[in-house]
């Protein structure tokens, strides 16, 4: 049978979260979730849905999970749930007496503005749950904030699933070193680690046609865009990749530099070189700054700072993301205070948090420097989560 | 490299669809689509997106791609899009400057209410769009009717694929028969199906957890449940299998029905035969009704109707559903009418639809007969996508 531990665990931290915000209700309002999967759900059910589906957590601490008759099986099958409740034709009845008998009047949907990851409840729904209420007493307020805590506490046992998704990319790591060699196309590179995560039994962290993202010489473009058959390995050039695996639900997201040394050259060019100290020097300055109740902004200021001293542009994203379910899992963001990441950037980081730490610079002749590692926080620091790359890694060809 | 005729017929078959029901545009707004995966968004793009991104179509025909800097080049890749924009700090200067040249007042987003398929807008990213367009005169409207159009009539290359992804399935139901035999549980009949899968390098077409659904014998319980190690297959009774593959992006959806007939048997027990003789019968009822211009309910009629006829109480879901991308792939439902599907009961069938015809009755002391066929509307009628079931499949154990 399904292992519901964590999603148990999950349940029990979103009523302590509720209490201490002081919010009455928290409410996962679903329907035909392959079409709209509200990234919420799976930390708190057994399963997607496909009829209108109503879970609510109170700050008394009572569960409530609303389901249609075909589906209410696996609520029960999940235990956790207090009340388990089927319905056929319309949900609207019990839900309606199902928040009556609760004596609540804040109900916390998930909808935000600034965080993907507290946005499921789709503006259709949103109609729905409104047309449903009228009438009633009841306050819908955003769920943001319980979202973010919720997500970004990672239990142990969510740690443990990170680290081992993020120990099967070292190892896949160490196989893309033993493959390359001049004259591949990023295609090809592609498929290879396409391949290795099939004989693995996982899949991409993210959309398989840009993970990985494979980044052949100076000609490539950056960015999150496919690998090409136009951009080709050569001695004397770099290769980037950045992939994930997700491995039991959980995912891992890591960059490698490789460089491919031409027989007889002894020493990495200079600008490699020094582009991949600067890269690791800011890395190494925003794991410095990380830690419990800092501002995501102030560990990019880190990295930014670091990386504009050594002379190099800045990057045009944040130096950090959460991971965990998904690939960005949730708010706080180690990022810049720019208006198209909202209030994530002011948000405080706290134990528990996994977060990527990734940066790159173009080294004009020869490619794209940029690293990206996961890193678990502490209750002092930080702890990393598989083993960061501390020099180039020499392909001699 | 990947191919886009799919998205690029699509967007021509967009701007019919705007000139026929005389809305100025449609503009699909999307970010972090691996949280929140507007189902409209791989009818048109050419990948997920991770920045906010907004693609607007017109009614005379224009094609404006907005996204994030890292993003864009996935849309010139594509091609077909008319001008394409990148932005670095915030997407709103771009967005609002674009509609304001186009020169549009309605522009149609997905949401809906009924339609799921239609309901990818979130309710975060429509407060984002009224604040972006805060003061100016444009009519946000839904775009549930153009979607519905725009998924439900199926391109012949869309068609070939289902085609295709159904082909497969039947091999697989093929594999199942020579695989039963009596002392399995669900949960080993679901791996076994699982490996098949793997082995073609495809993926159920919904939550693993749930396709397959298996029910093996009269106890297990019947719905979206996961496969029980508690129920196992025995001679005399029935086993049943909801499954379907994603294929190249398009989907299945079929059920087959076994009798494991025990040694010496030489009939199959008269209420099996009866129940299967009276679902089939009201799949082809709803099969002979099921042309463009009627009215899903009208379909879904036709079923309840001969089911009910036959002594059996009613089923508790819609006859048929659309099949594409997905497994409820869009509006127009041969359902019934009940509050719960809202107006989609009401809409009519089109030519080039893909839908599923299922239903099914217990049969006390056997188990589950229920069968579920993939049929493309024609002009005239009907066409089966594969080979529907006519007997019940014997097992001699």
């Amino acid at each position: 049978m399904a292992d519901y531990t964590i999603q148990l665990e999950k349940i029990e931290q979103a009523i302590g979260i509720l209490n201490e915000q002081n919010v009455d209700c928290w409410m996962t309002f679903v329907r035909e979730t392959e079409h709209n999967a509200d990234p919420a759900l799976p930390l708190i059910s057994p399963s997607k849905m496909t009829w209108h589906t109503a879970l609510i957590i109170t700050r008394s601490g009572k569960k409530v999970a609303i389901a249609g008759r075909y589906e209410v099986v696996n609520f029960e099958r999940m235990g956790g749930w207090d009340e388990v409740i089927s319905y056929d034709a319309s949900i609207q009845p019990a839900l309606v007496d199902a928040l009556d008998r609760l004596n609540v009047r804040q109900i916390a949907l998930n909808y935000s503005e600034s965080d993907s990851a507290a946005d499921g409840l789709s503006h259709g729904m949103y109609l729905t749950l409104q047309r449903y209420l009228a009438g009633k007493p009841y306050e819908l307020i955003s769920a943001e904030d319980i979202l973010n805590h919720l997500r970004g506490r990672k239990t142990p046992a969510e740690v443990a699933r990170i680290r081992a998704a993020v120990a099967l990319t070292d190892e896949i790591i160490d196989r893309i070193t033993a493959y390359l060699k001049p004259g591949l196309t990023e295609l090809d590179i592609a498929n290879f680690i396409h391949a290795e995560y099939r004989k693995e039994g996982v899949v991409p962290s993210w959309d398989p046609h840009h993970c990985p993202t494979v980044t052949c010489g100076p000609d490539s473009p950056v960015g999150h865009t496919s690998p090409s058959a136009d951009y080709v390995t050569k001695a004397g050039e770099l290769v980037r990749v950045d992939q994930g695996v997700i491995l039991n639900d959980y995912i891992s997201d890591i960059q490698r530099v490789w460089y491919l040394q031409p027989k007889g050259e002894t020493t990495i060019p200079q600008p490699i070189q020094h582009a991949f100290d600067s890269v690791r020097a800011a890395i190494m300055a925003a794991a410095e700054v990380l830690k419990p109740g800092v501002q995501g902004c102030i560990v990019d200021d880190a990295a930014r700072n670091t990386i504009v001293a050594a002379g190099y542009p800045e990057y045009q994203h944040a130096v950090g993301h959460h991971i965990g379910r998904t690939v960005h899992d949730g708010s706080t963001l180690l990022g810049p205070r720019w208006e198209r990441y909202g209030k994530k950037p002011f948000d405080l980081v706290e134990a528990g948090n996994c977060y990527t730490l990734e940066l790159g610079v173009q080294v004009p002749g020869y490619g794209l420097v940029s690293l990206e590692e996961d890193v678990l926080v502490t209750e002092s620091g930080i702890e990393w989560l598989g083993k960061p790359q501390t020099e180039i890694i020499i392909v001699p060809v």
